[in-house]
């Protein structure tokens, strides 16, 4: 008779949504106490950014008490290529996460749970760690993720649009006619089927990107843009294009923002 | 000089995936005392159901101090039509939600804060509320979701299929041909956009819906599926269609299920 060997499980950790925000609310505010001792109790981890982590970290034990300290966390950072291009399915470089998950399968010692955390929201949606939780599953580990908040999920239910049927396209092509031309394919598609489209924008490009989602779209479309979920800032409009037009919003275009199109 | 009448704000509250579940975690695990708080303070709520929003309150009320009764609750239900067709922008009887935010608005009375609550999860995505949150939005109202948990996203994350584009589709047609019809569409969707596919199946439709995309999925496609998202018999197995036909997986069928079609 085989006695399996004990492995350790794989947590995907949510972060708040305030990274390199000025002001920083509670972590009880947006966490879970679940997730929180989860968290406090975790020695290893696989993140984007080891000094991120530590200040995140350093924010869970203030509100939960844990065993460790921060100098005696073990955090393994993604490699750069998966900073810049992803590590989803199909990307080129097809990164192998298996050696990062040595810990959690013990053959040198006890086997380890090991946490998965990003910079901001769910680890794994739109960011990084899908190649984590993929190595996971083929090493046979247990993957459990905890509650947390998403700016894409907060973002959709404030809109009002489709929730019943919606699709996340990440970002638009930077180049003006290509983009324009992206806008019309979202907007063709969201008329047609009814499937929302949702898309994200790093706050610099918040302005251009408006203006253009307001000259290309057709006036009866509606159209959420959603900043700052979870923050005290926190800001959304949804209304139809012909409105959008009729009365500009001002809305904070120095955070990262949430677009939706829709019926 | 006109002062704006103040309008109460309506919030987007999120309940616990264990909804007709036989045990109960506590709330704490999966929602934040920020969520907890502001749940605990509303009188005025707008729901799916009454009963089980009593239900649900009552944890709140044991979780954090409250200053209301569950007899002293104003909860209006979202009419039939809507929980059997849904209230999501194209449907064909257009539900209008307004009346139901009339507390908000003050005319009679201090103007009230409003709950929106459905039975699992966060209200208006993947179940209805959108008609709510948009009426909301043409009032003027702010619009407040709070955190916590959805087994779309969870499901998701830990399936490690992308996340950087991913698409919520719903239920597959329940007619044998036209579901392998549609499965084959998701498919050739995922295999030429890298977009992930979730869909969802009721708990008594499972064994059918996952031998049918095991019939239909190619060797290559990768499946995952998952269960009891939060709960104590979460359980969820992402591999290649060829893996699940080597290794047919002991899944528990009785639960909801939420699943992925992907690279």
């Amino acid at each position: 008779m085989t006695v399996p060997t004990p492995q350790g499980t794989l947590y995907l950790v949510p972060a708040p949504l305030d990274f390199g925000c000025a002001t920083q609310a509670p972590l009880q505010d947006v966490l879970p106490q679940g997730t929180l001792a989860v968290a406090a109790c975790l020695q290893h981890w696989i993140a984007e950014n080891a000094k991120s982590t530590r200040a995140y970290l350093k924010r869970v034990y203030a509100a939960h008490p844990s065993a460790h300290t921060l100098q005696s966390l073990h955090i393994q950072e993604l490699p750069r290529a998966v900073h810049k291009k992803g590590d989803h399915p199909g990307v080129a470089h097809d990164f192998d996460a298996r050696p990062l998950l040595a810990a959690a399968l013990g053959l040198d010692g006890a086997p380890q749970d090991i946490g998965l955390v990003s910079e901001a929201g769910m680890p794994a949606i739109a960011d990084p760690g899908a190649s984590v939780v993929r190595a996971a599953h083929a090493l046979g580990l247990r993957v459990v993720p905890l509650v947390g908040p998403s700016s894409l999920l907060l973002s959709l239910s404030v809109s009002g649009l489709n929730g019943q049927s919606f699709a996340f396209v990440g970002y638009l092509p930077q180049d003006a006619s290509a983009r324009n031309a992206r806008i019309r394919e979202l907007e063709a598609l969201a008329l047609h089927t009814g499937q929302s489209q949702l898309l994200i924008e790093t706050p610099y490009r918040n302005a251009a990107v408006l203006a253009a989602l307001l000259a290309v779209l057709q006036p009866r479309t509606r159209l959420s843009v959603s900043f700052g979920m979870t923050l005290a800032c926190m800001a959304s409009r949804s209304a139809s294009v012909a409105d959008w037009r009729a009365q500009p919003a001002a809305l904070p275009l120095d955070l990262p923002a949430v677009y939706c199109i829709g019926l």
